[in-house]
Formats: structure tokens, sequence, C-alpha cells
């Protein structure tokens, strides 16, 4: 069919459509559905709604496009030029219009739904489409004799110019509204957010005419041992500023099960921890918008990731049942509620909390937003997903089903309860290799490019020294001894005598292994200790037994790809936790690291609300396995106290140590507070 | 048709069934529709199934009854009777099984939606039908291989065993939530709050257990002047309690424009108005639950009615629009919020409030209560109502059309602005008499049966003394004063020399007449001055021209009926206001009192959810009459400043005077703050 009425196409999305003499670009974008992005609707003063006009040959639409094929510049467009300034080329969409046939170019950042290219290897593009956005509206004044409430013209004028229906606001919006209507002279910019639930949309900001600048939201991945939170712009998913602070419940007891059994022991005890959290996040939030320079009443939404436990005490909900069977949540779904019922008063006074549902009694939100994340039942091939925290959280799966499961590996593998561990920071190792001839050491630390037996380490350490060992270095100087023939498969370091070093010494009953020994320079001595074996064996079996339970529910043998994910996953040498048996056997190039997964996911949901529908989606798909009352999990515990290298180069030293299976239950024996150890 | 299963009729709806032998009365009467309540859902513990089986013949019905129609008493009949008493010839009727035919009486005490008969004349029962409600559910315990959390399983049960859908939860809900269920051995009863908007069920509170005591409501009606509450039990709407106080901000300005000029002239002068009568609220709340000996946590909802001001005051919205031309009400919508929200803190966490919706800027939630109660838009006949306090609300209509306006009184009415003006309270004149051949006077004061000419007057008023003269007898003693001939139709009080009598003394340049002197036993000299004339022309005249203005507005002449509402409105004498103008013409015999009928519309919205839509409907289809920019409203107001008496016995003293119209705008030099006159 012809068509008299010129031709519009638009790029890259390739959508076309004929359109009378003088339709703006923004309107011929919208009846399209191409995704064209407007805050003022298509008055000229946002200039979200840029394009590119394109002028040539287009043989694959079959059309020439001449210059005269829009409407010249016009007034608004000149008069934006001039104080904002336009890129060369663009036009504003509501303004030109339409003469001629034309191909219209929509550049990304022009786009309502952008994508945020993530950069670990693994990553999916987050789609921008955010629960909050910004909305100009002109607003009708009052009529005595045809009296309304100005929020009533108000949700008025958003229903006819921008169709949310039945929007609702909080009194603090209500108590602002009047001033902002009159001073705009009846325009004004609101924050609207829609939430993927059955609650009405609500206007969270209001600003008179129309509002430059930007909205924020805070994505928060609450730990048992730190807390991290990123401050994302909320129009293009930008991350503004990030901070870390420790999680300082960590006074109350180091893991999970210390807590629990805290507020056992002391009753009032999780009122004082919800407390203490709440009040860090209060810090943390004051101080992210500081960094970024924004004030905080522009942070609109958090979303929040953590374990149950966790999430009970950030909720105020005393966390008992979680330490015992069978591990009874008050409330595994998603939740959405305000910010001031959390006491979080560092963000606007509407802001809305979004914590992503629980899987299970022990795996938590934050194994939901690594499943967000890491999408394993969109995986063609079978994907074993293992985030290592204080517990390890371990999803296996793939398009058919997908199994989820956590598993109590404790501290170790972050450094704490090892003799030398402390926190990543500056002077701490987090590279080791020992030479399986001399059995002599080199290493790294973070703060250096350099190996400690590369001229110039000492000076480039200068200032911090060799203070401890990382977790990752924990990994790689215990895998890395047991390559060198150090220690046995049982996990038994032998003597000096043994092993043929001298960095071999007694330490009590057993042996350790001298890494470093920083005393000419008044630094400390560190040593790998028996002890320091237990704990991590302890924790890698934990680790190795969970994904083995998964597997044999799944009745398969080996698993395809292997992702590290958490904080420290990053870090962890793919190699090192194959030697170690932390991970069943995978082709070495399969084994990824996803980086801070569950804090990825938490950005997903953030700057994306439909992925909020998903997760809850997915959570109730996903299979649950309870690894505490698993027998076969025991035995696979039990097996997996073992370090089997292949090339095994000395005759074991004494029987295999059988590790007593971490417990799940809190009580008077269970895990007890610790002291963390720092560096 | 005829069946062979016995036939069950229950009286009085008049339903009948036939059912197989065995079933329980409770079930029959809900697959009947028929209105028998039960909180346990049928397990023998609430009781409120109650029914009355009834034997004999019943022609009416074709059935004779024999003994044995029911299933005999079965244990937990007995062991309720025991310990509860169940009254003489009642069965529980989710026990008492058909055995045959069967007539079944349902007592009013065990309908849901039981009446509540008032007690004003012209009053319509209240069908019980609250928002909130009590529910008893059994819930399913946690499984650990199917993990889910304990409020998603209470919200399975509620759904499952009360249809209720998508129950939500506060925080501190799911705070009391794991205790509550374990401690109820996985039974508990749940206060649940439904909406009549698309707000989602949500849990106010919840017992261990089967809760067998009761959930409240509180119905407010915010006058400026003063604050009453009703604490009604939400299964029968029985008032437990009421209790009253001065609304706190009387001390930032007597009347509605008076407080608008003190934030006009004093930044910050709402924060401090808000935060008074909120601080009132809670001590009303805490002293009624008080009186009613009933813990705060059980008060689960709130209505507000009040007008624009008192409105915007309670919700923390800075007023100052309502004091100025359009009048615009930031929302005029009906509001459903967290008491929180409005600092409540001495009612459940959890607890709600509704405030209805407003008519315009002048004509508040008051008003809206008014017509929900007086229900103006059912009325066959042409009904006037009018609504008496420091505004004067004034509904016109029948079921064609409502018209609503409101009328700037001043506080003329309620004794404020009258030299010897006091509040309604023990020692105040509130009837009056004057013998027209002496211009003599008798009175009546509160807290006496007796007249002051009557043996024993003296004796009875000893403790109170006659202190003043209260709103509804300064009406009297006007109305009385023009009857007597002492003063003209222009109000102009006579001078001895005209009148005939010493009662007339000069005061200034005119002249008072002496009402009672009470010197020689050392109480007041109570007279009505020129000044007090004046005023109450004022108000009356206001009053009459905004009735008289609707009536413009839908042509007619005359009305059919008059309502008098208002606190004070119960006490006004019908023929004295006629006498006085402050009501057109009208059969006297149609002129009644519906007491305090804002209060009475508060609890039919506390009590009948479905009140609440009716009244959001109604307010949007009434017709709105902004007295103060029609030029008509002040011809009427200066054409009613006369008192025109019929027999007028003598001549008129002097040229009418004309008043000056009232003033709605606030400003400096409008109505001031005044200091309260009391008695």
């Amino acid at each position: 069919m012809s068509d008299t009425k010129p031709l519009v196409i638009f790029t890259p999305s390739g959508k076309r459509g004929h359109f009378p003499v003088g339709t703006p670009i923004l309107q011929a974008a919208r009846s399209l559905g191409v995704d064209l992005d407007s805050v003022c609707g298509g008055r000229g003063i946002c200039s979200k709604c840029q394009i590119t006009p394109a002028y040539g040959e287009f043989p694959k639409h079959g059309v020439t496009v001449s210059n005269g094929a829009l409407s010249d510049w016009n007034a608004v467009e000149e008069r934006y030029d001039r104080i904002r300034g336009l890129p060369k080329g663009r036009r504003l969409g509501c303004q030109a219009q339409v003469q001629g046939d034309v191909v219209i170019d929509v550049p990304p950042e022009s786009q309502v739904h952008k994508q945020v290219v993530r950069k670990a290897a693994s990553a999916r593009a987050i789609t921008m489409d955010p629960a909050t956005k910004l909305y100009y509206v002109e607003v009708e004044q009052p009529d005595m004799h045809s009296p309304s409430g100005d929020l009533e013209r108000l949700a008025d004028a958003l229903d006819k110019q921008w169709n949310i229906k039945d929007v609702k606001a909080d009194l603090h919006i209500l108590q602002m509204m009047q001033p902002a209507l009159r001073k705009g002279n009846w325009t004004v910019t609101v924050a609207v957010h829609k939430s993927h639930t059955a609650e009405p949309p609500r206007i969270m900001h209001m600003w008179p005419g129309f509002y430059d600048g930007a909205i924020y939201g805070l994505a928060v991945d609450l730990g048992s041992t730190t807390i991290a939170a990123h401050l994302c712009d909320l129009s293009d998913g930008v991350v503004k500023a990030s901070a870390g602070v420790m999680n300082p419940q960590i006074r109350f007891g180091e893991d999970l099960m210390s807590r629990v059994s805290y507020v056992m022991m002391n009753p009032g005890g999780d009122v004082e921890m919800t407390n203490a959290v709440r009040t860090a996040l209060n810090g943390l939030a004051k101080d992210i918008a500081a960094e970024a320079g924004i004030a905080p009443d522009l942070i609109m939404e958090v979303v929040f990731v953590c374990n149950p436990v966790m999430h009970h005490l950030l909720l105020g909900i005393d966390p008992v049942e979680l330490g015992q069977a069978p591990f009874a949540l008050t409330t595994a779904n998603a939740l959405t509620l305000a910010a001031r019922d959390l006491d979080l008063d560092q963000l606007n006074q509407a802001a809305r909390v979004y914590v992503l549902p629980c899987i299970a009694g022990h795996v938590g939100a934050d194994a939901a937003a690594v499943a967000l994340s890491e999408e394993p039942n969109k995986s063609k091939d079978l994907v074993l997903i293992v985030d290592v925290g204080t517990n390890a959280e371990i999803l296996l799966g793939n398009t058919n089903k997908v199994l989820a499961c956590s598993s109590p590996t404790g501290p170790a593998f972050e450094g704490a309860q090892i003799s030398s561990g402390q926190r990543a920071a500056p002077g701490a190792i987090e590279r080791v290799e020992i030479d399986a001839d001399t059995k002599d050491p080199r290493f790294r630390v973070i703060g250096s490019d350099l190996w400690s037996d590369e001229p110039g380490f000492d000076a480039v350490i200068k200032d911090t020294g060799v203070t401890g060992i990382c977790g990752s270095g924990i990994i790689e100087v215990v895998a890395e001894m047991r390559m060198a023939g150090i220690m046995d498969r049982g996990g038994l370091i032998g003597s000096a005598a043994d092993v043929g070093t001298s960095r071999c010494v007694p330490e009590g009953r057993t042996n350790a292994y001298v890494l470093h020994d920083g005393s000419a320079s008044g630094g400390p001595l560190i040593t790998v200790t028996q002890g320091d074996i237990r704990a991590i064996q302890l924790a890698k079996s934990a680790l190795y037994a969970g994904a083995k339970l998964l597997m044999d529910k799944l009745e398969v043998k080996n698993v395809d790809r292997v992702v590290l994910a958490g904080a420290f996953g990053a870090h962890i040498s793919p190699k090192h936790a194959m030697v170690l048996g932390m991970i069943p056997d995978c082709a070495l190039n399969k084994v990824i690291s996803a980086g801070n997964a569950a804090g990825t996911g938490a950005r997903i949901a953030l700057c994306n609300v439909a992925s909020r529908i998903e997760i809850e989606r997915l959570v109730r798909e996903i299979h649950k396995v309870e690894t505490a009352v698993e027998p076969k999990f025991q035995d696979h515990f039990v097996a997996a106290s073992y370090i089997p290298h292949d090339s095994d180069p000395f005759v074991e030293l004494a029987k295999v140590v059988t590790l007593p299976a971490p417990r799940f239950n809190a009580g008077s024996n269970g895990a007890k507070p610790r002291r963390r150890r720092r560096g």
C-alpha cells in the first residue's frame, strides 16, 4: 500500500510509519512505540528526546532523505542550544516536525529503556526501567465554582498527560503541594513510584516547574560481615558513588548462628542488633550522598539483598526461629515498605524499600539476587553458582530446573578464624606460589603489583608492610602447600624433617609453615598453622558438600560451568579453588568469577522494576534443599575434608582426621561469639 | 419440587433450604446467605453463632417442627454452657445439626450485620459492617522440605478459611507473628482491616489461639471549638465511652478565619496548631480508653469529621489557601492513612484513620458527615439541613438534587462574642420567656428543671448560681425581646420610657435589657446589650442568607422540612429560631433537631464500611455553592438583618441599621484572634 504522507523510519529499532506533514517526531515515535524518552511531555523543556536526523540514501530502507525532511530549527531549540548546548547534529524530538520522508536515529542516551553495560565478564546488561521516574505536568488551576483539591487536579493531570492512574501521596507530599504548584505557576515535576505490585502509584517528591536534576536509588548488599551500597542514578543506572562499612553486628557474633545464639541468651539482643544495623545504614546513606554531592532527599528507593538472619534483624524480627529446625522464616516473600518504617532517615521521607524474596530459611534474598544476576534458569548448560561468604549460597541448574541450598562455611574464607588472617586491605597477602623443590614461597600483597621476590617490592610495601593473609591468599597458600608436598591429603603439615624445609616449625603438638617473617623490620611473623588448615578444611568441605548434594539431587556427576560469586569470589584463583577441593571438578576455563553477584542483583532490582516480578516468580520455582537435615550432606562433608592433589609427592603422614560437621543449630556449645581478628 | 432432605427455615429472614441430616446449622445458614455471625469459623469457640430453634406448628411456613429436629446437645455446648452460660433455649449454630424439618431463629445479637438503633428522632439505624473484624484461623505448620514464611501460611489460611485474599502485615505484626503462632499452637485470632478502596486487607493485631475480647474504633467530631469522640465496639456498634475536650487551637483564634490569619501572620503557626490538636487527640484517646477500661491497642480505627481548616491542620497542611479565593483544598477526597502518620500514639500501632471527604473549600468533612447521617439525597420532600456551629453548614435537597454551602455565622450562637455569653454548662441560662405585658423574664438554667420564678429555684442553683447565657438561651432571649416589643424589627432596644420597663437601662449611647441581676447574692448582672443583638443579627443573617441562596439556586420559595443539627442545634427552640429569622419559614412541626449529626455520620462511617463508598459518591454529586462570591448572598444577608415579628406591638424606633457583611478573607483587619469569654 502506498501512502502520500511522509515516511518516518526510526533507527536502531527499524520501526516505521507514515505521518502527516507537521507531526512532531516525539509524537511519531510514541505512536509507533519507539523508545524515545521525555520527562516534560513534549514541551521543549527537558531535552531528553534528542534525536539525530540522517540525510542521504538508505538502500536498506529504500529511501533517500533530503535536508528538508524536517522543519527548521525553531525558537525553542535555538534557546535550548544557546543556554544548554545541543550536540552537533541533534534536534529536539518534540520540536522537529516531519516535512518529508526521514530517517531518525535515537541515540542510546535518549532511550527510556537504556542499557547499563556491566563490567563483569559473565554479565548481562541492565535495561533501565526503574519504579521511580520523573514526570513534568501542567495542572489545572482551582475553580471556585467547581471545587476540587489540588491533589485531585494533579492526579488528573498525571492521568491525562502520562496515563498514571489513581496516584496517591503521603502526608508530607500533601504538605508541600500547594506552595509547589503555585510557585511553579501550575506546573510541577513529580517523582512517581509505580510498584510492580497492586500498590497504587505514589508521588515521592515534587518540584515547582521543571526539575532538571536526577533522582537516585541505593542498592544495598547487607552481609553478615560487610554492608556495601551503590548509589545509582535512576535515569541511566550509572553508579554515582559506592561505599562499604563493617556490619556493626559483628560485635554480637562473627557468624549468623552466633548472632542467633546471642539473641537466645540475651533477651532484647535482637533489638540491639536491629538498632546497630539501621544506624550503620543511616551512616552509610549519609556518607554516600555526601560523596556523590547530592541531597539525601533525592534518594527515592533502597533495594536490600541479605541472608535470612540479616533480613529478620533488618526488619526488627527476632531471628531465633532461623536457628533451629524447621528454620521457619516470618515471611519469605519480597517486601515493599516505607524506608521510615526501618528508621532510615537519611533518604527522601517517602523513600520506598524493596527487599528481595528469600528462597528458604537458610537461603536468603542474597541468593535470590545472585539468581537474578546470574540467571541459572536461563542457562542451557548446567551451571553451579557459588556465592562465597560467611555462609555459602549454592545454586545449581539450567533451563529445566534450578536447585538451591546454603552451606555453613564459616568466616575462614574471609580471613577470620585464621591465625594470620585479615580483611582484604593493603598489606594483606592475596597471591601465593610455593616452589615445589625449595618449599620457599613468593607472594603478592594488596596494593602492590610486584611479587615479593621481585626488585623494588620492599620499597613498594614500605608504608603498609606485610600485615597478614586475606581470604584469597589463604586459599592459595593452602593449595600451594598441598601441591608442594608440605602437607598430606588429610591436611596434616609435615615437620621440617618430613618436608625438608626449615619453614616447617613445630607449634604445640603440630607444625606450622612460615610464610613470611617480618620480625627483622618490626613486622609480624606470618605462619599457616595446623589450626588454620583445619578451619579451611571445614569451610571448603561444607562448600563442596553443598554443591555435591545438589548434584546428587539432580543426579549428575559433573557440572558444565562454575560461577564464583561474592565480593571474595572475584579474587579466588579457580585453579587453587579446585586443588583445594572447594568446588567440583570442571574445565578450568569454565570456572569464572561473577564478582559481587548479589550486589549486582540488587542493582538490577533497583534499575528494572520488572526484574522484581521475575525474581519473585523464579524464587517460587527454585527447588529448595535443606542441607541441615540431609544425611548425605554429612557424608559428603566428611569425605570432602581430604585435599586430594593428583601428583601426591609424599606418603600420607598420618590417618586422615575426621572433622566434626558444622552445626546449624545455635546453642551454648555451638558457635560462640568470637572476637574478630584484624590485620 | 419435593425433597427428602429435611427443610431448614431461618427467621427473621425467611430464607429456607433442604439439607442432609447432620448438616450443622451454621453451614446451612452460610449456604443460604443467612446473616449468622462466627469469629471462630464453626469451631465451637466463639459462641457468636447462637441460634434459637423453634418447636410447634408454623402455618405460615407450612411445617410442624418436633423437639427432635436438631441433634442433642453435644460436649462442646455443654462445656460452653458450664463455663460461660448459654441463654435458655439457645444452641450453638456450629454444633447443632439438622435431624428433621426445623425453624431456626437468628437473634439480633447473632447477626453479623446487626443494627444499632440510634436515639435521635430522625435517625436511621446503623447496619454493622466495620472495616476491621476478628477472624480465628488454624495455620499450617512450617515444613522444612517445602519452606515458606509464617506470614504466607497465615495468609493462605485466611484465604482458605475466610476468603480474605492477599493479606498484608505491617512490620510490627511481622515482629509478633512467630511467637503468637507458636504460643497458640498454630491457631491465632487476627483483626483484619478490609478497606473499601483498592488497598489490600491488612492484619491489624493478632492473638495466640482464640481471642474472646472486643476491638474498638473511635468516631471523632473535630470541631473548631470542641473535639468530641465516641468509642464504639466494632462488633455491635455500642458506644462504650464518650469524651469531649476543648480544641486547644482556640488560643490561636476563636474562629476559623482567625486561625488562618494566625498562620499568615506567624510563620510556623500551622505547625503549632497541628501539634496542639494532635496532642489533644492523644489525650482524648487515652482518657476514653481509660474510661472504658480497655487497652489502647484495641482501638483499631479512627474516623474524623471536621471542617476544611481543621482538616488541613489535623493533616499538618498549611490552611492559608483556605483563607482566600479560590479557597483551594489540598485534597478534597476522603483519606485513609496510618494513625501513626498523624502522631496518634494512644491507639493500636497499626490503627487506620479514615477522614471523610470534603465537599468544598468552605464545606468540609463535617458537612459530608451530616449528609451521611441525614441523607437529604434520600428525602422525598425538600429538606433544609443546618449544622449550626462557628460556621454553619447548610444542605438543601431531595432525591433529585442536593446543594451545599457554608455560611460564616461566627461564634455568637455558641455564646461567644456575647457580653454575658458562656458555654453550655451548669448555671448558664438556656430557656427564656418574657411576659409581653410586664416585660419581666423568667428563665431556666442548665442543671435545673425549675423556672426561675418557681419555688425552690434558688435552692437548686445554690452551688452554681446563674452565670451567663449559653447559645440556645441567647436565641430565646432575643426572640422573646422582639415578641415582647422590647426591640424593633431593626433590632434596636428601646429605652425604659419607650418600652415601659425599668429593665431597659442605658448603656453608652444605646440601651440594654437586664435579664437577671445577681449582684445581691454576689452573682453577675446579666444583660443583653445592643452589641449582643447586633452579633446575633449578624449570625442569623448569615445563616438565613445561606439557606436562601440555596433556595434561589433550586428556584424554590419554601422548604418542606428543616433539620437543625450540631451539638447546639439539639437545644435550639424551633419557634424562637423562626421568630429570630434564623431559618426560612416552615411548619413548626416540620422543624426537628438531629442532634450532633456530624458525630453520627462519623459513627456510621466507623461502623459500616460501605457507607464510606456512599458518602464519597454523594459528595461528588452534591452541587457546591460558594457564598463568598455570590452577590445575592450579600443581598440576602442585608435583607435578613430585620427581625420581622408579625404582631409588631410598637412603631419602629429608628431607621433599620445596615450591618456590614461578614468577611471570608482573612486579613489583619479581618477576624482577629479573640480571647474566649467563659462562664
